[in-house]
Parts: structure tokens; sequence; C-alpha cells
């Protein structure tokens, strides 16, 4: 099916993509794994629980380690213009059907949660403790010297009508695969801060995160990271990367946890801020979709993904399969 | 004067600085220095006029060169959100008592043009000419690789008051310099687009251009280029760098062509999308608030500037000065 | 078989590896690939022959394409220190009953023409005409920026005598592989000019020339040429890389001429000029040997390799394999 | 005076640069200095004393910090090629009349203590303990990367001299800086190991230590350095830079300790193993000589600089002088 043009005058004003939960098994392991090796710089940790920021972010939090029992995904958190628009946003979700309730959450005011028709764990808000710059700061560097969460890319069984939903509320399509012999669109990138993309659907069974993304200086901050991960212990959470993407133009590398929650590390995509952008179709077929240098990915990297808590996941009736590394 | 609120529900939505035109005494010289030397590409060449636009864009120019009798700079054009934002920026500019007018540009829609209370040139559309995307032809790359129009800088004689008055408008306020022993603002930086700025405001003689800027990729895309121009014939147009800011953060390098047009090369700012982002104050003493590394500006940097086409200059009665270099 | 001690008072002084000539099947072909592409600079041409020159080379040429029916490789050269050491090298040649002839080379002095024991065509010289340095004429740069030819690797049947034979010409071990269950020598880097090689072997059937390879000043050089690659037309000739060598810690990338010429893009490595160099054992086994990143390599880069002219080759009789992309 | 041709057979045979000894007034400091800031690799710690070696050397030091009363530079040490080489050296020191003693250093074999015409104490070794290999443990990397001590720069009262002198011990020249009104030589650059140089001579009251340089990986190290610097604590160390030498081509940065030491930080100079290497002349007028891109060097630049021990000064009677930063 056709993409839907974009939704000029949504119902709420999401001003960007802002935080993400991860619930992981063995936190003292994941708090070297984001702090000491990724870069991350904590600002608050109780037991249980660690929160993290990137170097130029002043929320208190772009991600939140949890402690569980088993592996998940919390809510996929996004900041608001306006306390108007949080109620706005309480109003339309409503109206949709779907759940909505007002949460307590630390270091933040008004929270918003709700879901998306897939299960997915929404949270809204427009205020969050504000903490003082350190991008100055530069002995606090380290790492892959992350700078911003970039984007979230979810699996979904069904990327059309995520394009639907999502657009509704105001994300703006820059770019898409379609499959060309069902007119499907295989994935689709959709963006709100004037970047590639806040949010990324792509087929699969699911609803799952596929990744959360940081934001880094240069490529050269890249394979810096890579020569410290292969040297240092991390060798086999190298999953692919690095390498251009010919959707998006940006320079990446893929990375796992313990618990197999996927990191992009990322830079160079392009600004996007025009109304009239025109979305760029990629083939399905053309494997410079996923690679420009013409890799292919391996099949771990279309297969496995993190599960949010509470939802149900569907396969995809959408068969049709990118090329994969042999 | 402290610094004012922003003004998050403004009169009409400004996207994004867009374009400017600079009229130049030696066409061909000009072509040479912006297209063969600095990497910008042709969109339309005509007798006298010469359309350029930046690697990653998609509007038909962010630069027009036009062959004058004497250098100056024409409007400074932004693009609006709507035809809508259009109408309502004419009577919001008709009501504060300046000249509003419909002029024709060629590869544009409808173009408001106007002044600001300074006398500044300026011009709002919503729709320009779009052409097919160029950023990953990465064979026409060329000189320091421009990505895309960053922002313009303007000396004004009253930056208080133009800080209030563009704020009026909807740009919000990043970074201000302030003279402690007045209170008064000494320069500031304010955005639309999510970035440090879209225009910035420095004391001193005024209205007129400082520089206009351009977005790179990397630090070493600016190495590059200063290579290039010492050893091709374009020393003697390296003013200052390179260098770090204080203030953005940003990496930087300023040329000067021939005609005294100001340059500005820079990468590696930091996303302002938040609308509660607080601005950074910086004291007009400290000397890394113009170059993080501690080396002084030149007196040209604080003293030369384009003049705009139709307007009057006066003095700043604001007499504090930066340090220079000796 | 233990690797031999270095030997440090050699028969005659080699300087460093020089030049190479491809014979090419499509000279047209070839001069957009290796000059406008890849950015050597054309020193002579005349009908059927190109000789190129690096950035920072001032030997009158290091590649010299020449048209030919069939694809093949001629002499690798290498530069000595003296007339007296091409005497010294003419007897050492001839003592061990290889072949030893003088010839005509344009651009050159005395050249000595004589073959290893395995057939690989050799010359050496002392003299080669002499240019002015380029290195600072900026604008003459390119595609990759190659700054000079650093090595030669080749497809040899049997490592462990062409390690006792080039260390007997002065030749210093850096690293090897060693296959541990037979304790063989699967593959070696040996130097004279002081970083990790000017020539290494690794088993295969050969002697064949597996690639030559160009020094480059960043890995973001090498990144520039992937994307230009990717989009100018030349897809398919990217084969392995970008990626860290473990052995040699180099950033490399791998590409191949339509003819199956492979160059290795290269930069990063280590200075090796004392004589007391400890080599540096890897096992076989290793993946990180490969790529310190974990990837390994394609099958075509253990398989394919350049023949030389007047040469006929043998299996190795050395069967282990390493680890290769599946 | 015309600059002698090389001494293609000297007397001896050195290999390259070793180490040097610093004095310094306050160890504490200097070791946050040269460890925890620049990078360098703490090999030996014993009161009042720090061997440090870079990245990727495997010779036990390459800087000793020794604390003491009153800041001075020990000797300057130089690695030989063999045992043999070394007592050629005493012999030829002895034949030129200079003092000839062998002393103990920890860490080091037989140790020939001399000095150069000027007082300048110089100490040759063929044997200096070796270590495990670190430039692929990259958790260690810090600072600037450093990678290997690359040259020493000395005032010399009489550059001519020194290049005769230093040319007879086989030392290559490579750049020089000609006074065209005297014909005298104002600098010079001498190489053994394959770089620009080893050691260097400016013109001014000496003999002093200019400094010592380390080499660093791109550019960008070194923009990461001054980030830290000047946020850290050490923005008044900073003293000239970044650029890129007109000489050498090397990008650049000029620090100075608390003791007034000063280091370069420098990378992408050229390879000199050519033993026809044309040295490459600049006039001592042309301000590329110093940084390409046209920038002037500090004053201090060109009159600090730290003292031998045991030495005398005098001045130079070449008043000639290059161009200063106003």
């Amino acid at each position: 099916m056709p993409v839907p043009p974009p939704n000029l005058n949504p119902p709420f004003n999401i001003v960007r993509l802002s935080h993400v939960e991860l619930r992981v098994t063995d936190l003292a392991w994941s708090r070297a794994y984001y702090v000491d090796l990724l870069g991350l710089q904590v600002t608050h940790e109780e037991a249980g629980t660690i929160y993290l920021r990137a170097m130029e972010e002043r929320g208190h939090h772009c991600l939140i380690l949890r402690q569980a029992a088993e592996a998940s995904v919390g809510g996929l958190g996004f900041k608001l213009w306006s306390e108007d628009d949080l109620d706005r946003a309480a109003a339309w979700f409503a109206g949709q059907g779907l759940p909505v309730s007002w949460v307590d959450r630390p270091f933040m005011g008004r929270v918003l949660a709700t879901r998306d028709p897939w299960g997915v764990p929404l949270e809204f808000y427009a205020r969050m403790d504000r903490l003082p710059p350190i991008h100055q700061k530069y002995a606090l560097y380290r790492g892959v010297k992350p700078l911003r969460i970039d984007h979230f890319n979810l699996f979904s069984p069904d990327v059309d009508k995520a394009v639907v939903f999502y657009g509704a509320m105001g994300f703006r399509l820059t770019e898409y695969t379609a499959d060309e012999e069902t007119g499907r669109t295989w994935a689709a990138w959709m963006h709100r801060k004037g970047g590639v993309h806040d949010i990324a659907f792509t087929n699969g069974t699911g609803p799952r995160l596929h990744h959360v993304a940081f934001w880094v200086p240069t490529p050269l901050n890249i394979i810096d990271l890579l020569d410290l991960m292969s040297t240092s212990g991390y060798l086999s959470n190298i999953e692919r990367g690095p390498g251009r993407h010919g959707i998006s133009n940006a320079f990446f590398l893929y990375i796992r946890d313990r618990d197999g929650h996927r990191t992009e590390i990322y830079c160079s995509d392009y600004q996007t801020t025009d109304p009239d952008l025109e979305p760029i179709k990629w083939d399905l077929k053309d494997p410079q979709r996923q690679t420009l240098w013409g890799a292919p990915a391996p099949r771990t990297w279309f297969e496995l993904g993190s599960t949010f808590e509470g939802t149900t996941q569907r396969e995809s009736d959408l068969k049709a399969q990118p090329i994969v590394a042999p």
C-alpha cells in the first residue's frame, strides 16, 4: 500500500524519543557494559536500578537499567512539548480505545502510560529533571563517547499499519523499504526531532525491540569502540559492522549485551526538518539498502530482538525476506 | 537585562534558516571559491547568477551568488511550515509596522519580503523547488564536503533588543554572552531547527552579516580544506581557526572571500530540540567562550562584516570589548 | 619449524620495496580505477603503458600498468642502498644458482633481473629518476589519497622456506602465523623499511601475488573510498573490509580490479626499526589474527591471486586452513 | 654554507632516537601530566623516578621523569644496531676529543655517555630491556594515545656546524631553513629511522632542548587532547597549535609542562628511507614554513627551552629572526 502523507497537524506535539528501560539479569555486568565500556554517565544509582544519560543530554536519563529475573524492555519514553500536549495525548489514546494511566516515575513530572495497538508500552511526559551540562567536561568522556539517544527500532508484524498509527501521532516518514511483489512496506523510518528517525519498524515477529541507538561524534569513535571491545572481553558482543547504511546514510555498529539487548552506535545521518521532505523508497532486494558497501547483515540481525514486558508477539504474514549473509 | 523566556507559541512557524544571496564583484572568482574550492553544488546558472545547494539539501538552493558592482548581502531566507504560516507572518510583520511585500523569486512559491527593525532584509516562504537527493552521490563530494547551511551570524548594535524581537518570532536562545558590568547581552545564539542556532547576534556596528555557516561531516574535513586553501592560492582567505568554540562547542574555521563575505565551516554542535533547554551563559571576559582552547580571535573577526543592501548602520553603544589577539 | 633469527649483516642492503608492474587487459579501465578512483598520480604515459606514483613518493613510479592480452604480474621491484649493493646482489643470486641479468628499464639506472627459487620475478636497482615533491600539492589529492606503496603479499607453497630465503637477504620477521599441529609457518610478514612488512607470504598455491598495498593517512580515507566505490560503479570490486587486522594492527580494505589484481588500502601499522624486535606469533585458529574484531575473511580472499609472468605454480602441501566466512 | 651530502657509510649505526630524562620539580604533578593526561604508560616507578613508554614501544622506556631541585634535561638516548657499533661509537667520540665514559643505567646493557661539541649529553646503547607488546591492549590507551617517541628538537647557536657534526654520525638531512641573506642554515631536520627527523636544530641560544615529540595516530587525537587539556586544568599548558607544519608536513600541537619542558604531539609526516632523498629547502621569510596555513608561531615558541644538565649556553651570532605572532 502507498505510504501515507505526513500529518502536519498532529493531535499532540512529540518533541523526540527520550528514554527506555532495559531489564537485565546481571546489573553489575550491565553497568560495566553501558557505563565503563560504552561511556554513558550514571546520574542516579540505587539498589537494583541505574539511571544513565549521554554526554550532551540535560534530561535526567535516557536509559534505565533495572535488575530483573528475566530480560525484557519497559516502556519507550517520549518527551512532549507541554503539559497541554500531555493531556491531549491522554485523550487521543483513550479515543483510540487504548489503555491510559498516569504513573509515578522518579525524576519526572506527570507521566502518561499507554500502549500502541500491538501492545508496545509507551510513556509520554513533558517534564523530566534537568541536569547541568557536561558536554564540555571532556575528562568524563569514555568508550564510544555517546552524545545522545537517537532512536528506537522495533520488529513489527504489520509495518504498514504501524506507519499509519505512528503517522497519525505526527511521526513523519523519511525512508522505507518496499516489497515490490506485494506492494507492502517491509520497513519504515519515522522522525519527530529532525533526524532520519526517532522510531523505526522492521518486518518480523513482534512487537519486539530490535535496538536502541546512540549518536556518537565520528566514525573513528566507532572504530575505537571496536578495538576496545575486541581486546577487553567483549568480542562476542560485536554483531554487525562497521558499515554505512544505504538507508539513513549513517555509519553504524551493532552490538548486543549479555541479555541480547541490541545497541546501535550511529553517526552522520542527515537533517529532516522540512515538512515537505520526500521519503526515500528502497527495494527489499537491494543489498545496498542495508549496507551501502554491499555486505549483507547476518541472520541474527534479522531474527533476534528483545521482548517488551506484558506483550504477546505474533508472526508477520509478510514472508518476503531480505538477503542475509550466507 | 535578563534574557527573555522562549516563546513556545510563536505567531508563525519558522522551520529553519534556508538561504542567502551574496552579491559579488567577480562572479567567476566566486564560483571557483564556493563551487570548486568549498564544494557547493550548482543547481542553476544563468548570466550573472548562480544557485547552489549543499550535499544533503533537497531544497533548490541555500546560496545565491549574484554579480554586482559592489559587494553586499541580499535577504536572509527562512523556510516556514505552511502557506498559512506565511500569511500569519505577513500579518505579524505588518502589525509591527514593518514593510511587507510579496516578491517573485525563481524556483520558489510565494515569498514574503520584509525587514527587521534594524533594516535587515528577511524573506519567508513555505515552498521551494525540491531536487532529488545527492547525499549518496559520493563522486560529487569536493572540497570541505558541505552538507547543509547551518546558520547566519549578524553584527547588531543592540543585541538585547534583537533577542527580544527574534524571540517573539519563536527563535529560542541556546547560549549567550553577558557583559557583567552593564548587565547587557553582548552576543546571543538562537535556533528553530534543533541545533545551537539558526541565527546569532554579536555586538557591533550593524546591522551587518558577520558570516554564514555550513555544516560539514567531521573536523578532518576542515583540516583538509585548510591544506587545500593554503596550497592552492587561498592562503590569505583563511582568517581564524581551526579551533573549538566554547560557545556551541563546535569545531570551526572562518574564511573570507575576496569581497569580504565570511563563511564559517562548522561541525559537531549539539541537539537543542527540548523546549525547556536552559540557555548557557558566558562571561565576556572568558577567553574560552570564543575558543575553548584559549586562543583569542583576531581583531578582523570582531570588526569586519558584510553590509546588507539598503540598510543604514549604526554603532553599538555597548562599548565593552572582548579579548582580541594582540 | 622455528622461525630463523634475523640476518643483521645481509649480503646486500635492500632499502625498501619499490614498485610492481601489473599487466591489465583494458588499460583505459585500469587508468580510471588506479588514477581517478584510487588517486595515484600519472608520471608518464605512452601507448600501452602508464607509470604512477603515490603522493609522498619522489621516485618516478611505484606502479606500472601495461596493456596485455592476459592479466599477470611483472617483476617485484626493490630499491637498494647503493650501486655496490647492486653488484653484491647480482653475485649473491648467481651464487644461489638463480638467473641473473641486467635489463633496461625506462626512468631507472642499472636494473638487475632475477627470480627467487619459486620463480617470482624480482628486480633490484639503486637509482630511479627522482621527481619533485607533491605531498603538499593538496589540490592533486583524490580518491583514497594514497601516500606510498607499502608492501607486497604473496601466496607461497612453502612459507617456511620463503622465510629462510628472504631472511637470508635481510628481510626481518615481524609477525607470523603458526600451524600448531604441524609446527609449520602458515604465513609470515617481513620488513626492510621499518614497518610491519615490505613483503609477506601466505600459504597457498603459488607463487602468486596476493596483493600490493598502499598506505593512506587515516581510516576515514578508507571509509571515503568505500562510499565512493559503492556509489560510482565499483561496488563489486570491494572484497573485504573495512576492518583491523590482528596481525600488523593495520586498518584495512581489500579491493580487486577487473583483472583480479588485489589492492590493500592500509594504514596505522607500527614502527619496527629495532634489530632486536621480537616477532609476534599468532595461532592459525585464532580468528582475531585476521580481523581483530572477529569477522573472518571471505573464501575468495584465501583463494584468488594474480599469477606472475613466466612462473609455474604448485599447491602447498600444508593443508591446514584458516576459518573462512561461511 | 651549502648543506653537506649525506654520509651513507657512517662510523657507527644509529637505529633511532630512544629516550630522554626530564628532571622535574614536582614529580606527582609530572606523573599526572605525562601519564594521566598524555597517556604514557608507567613501566617502572621508584622513589623519585618514573620510567615510561608509549603504546607501540617494546623498549623499556622512552621517557624518564626524575625529581630534582631544578628543572633540566639529562642525556638524549639513541639506540645503536649492535654492541660492535657501540664500541665504534666510543672510538669515534674519543677520536673527536670528546669525553667518553661507560655508565650504569637501569634496564639497559652497556651505555656510552658522551657529549657533542656544544656540551649536549648523549647516551648510546644497543640493548635495553624488552617488554611485551601492548599496542593491542586498547583498554590501556588514554589521553592523546601516544604511540612512540618521534624526535628531539634542539636550540643550537650554530646550526651549520651541528648539521656537519651530526651528519658525520650518519644523520641525514630531510628539510632545512636557509637564511637567504647570509647563506647560513637557520634550522635543520635530520633522521636515522626513516621519518622526517630523529633530531632537529633551530637557531637560538643553546644548546637547549626545544622539545621532545611523540607520534599519535591521527589529528583527531590531538583535537581530543586540546578538549581535555582546556577543560581539566591544563589550559595554560597549551602553547601553539593545532596546525600543520610546512616543514615535515606534520600535524602538530605544542604543550609545555609546569617546568617548561615542551612536548610536541605530532602525526602524519612522511617516509624518508631513500638514501638519495633530496632535502627540501625553505626560506626563513616564508611563514608557511612554520605553519602551512599561515599563522606564525608565538614568541615563546622561539625563545623558551629546557637546559641540559652541565652545559653552558651561548647566543647564536645568526641574528635573522622568523616572523612571530604579534
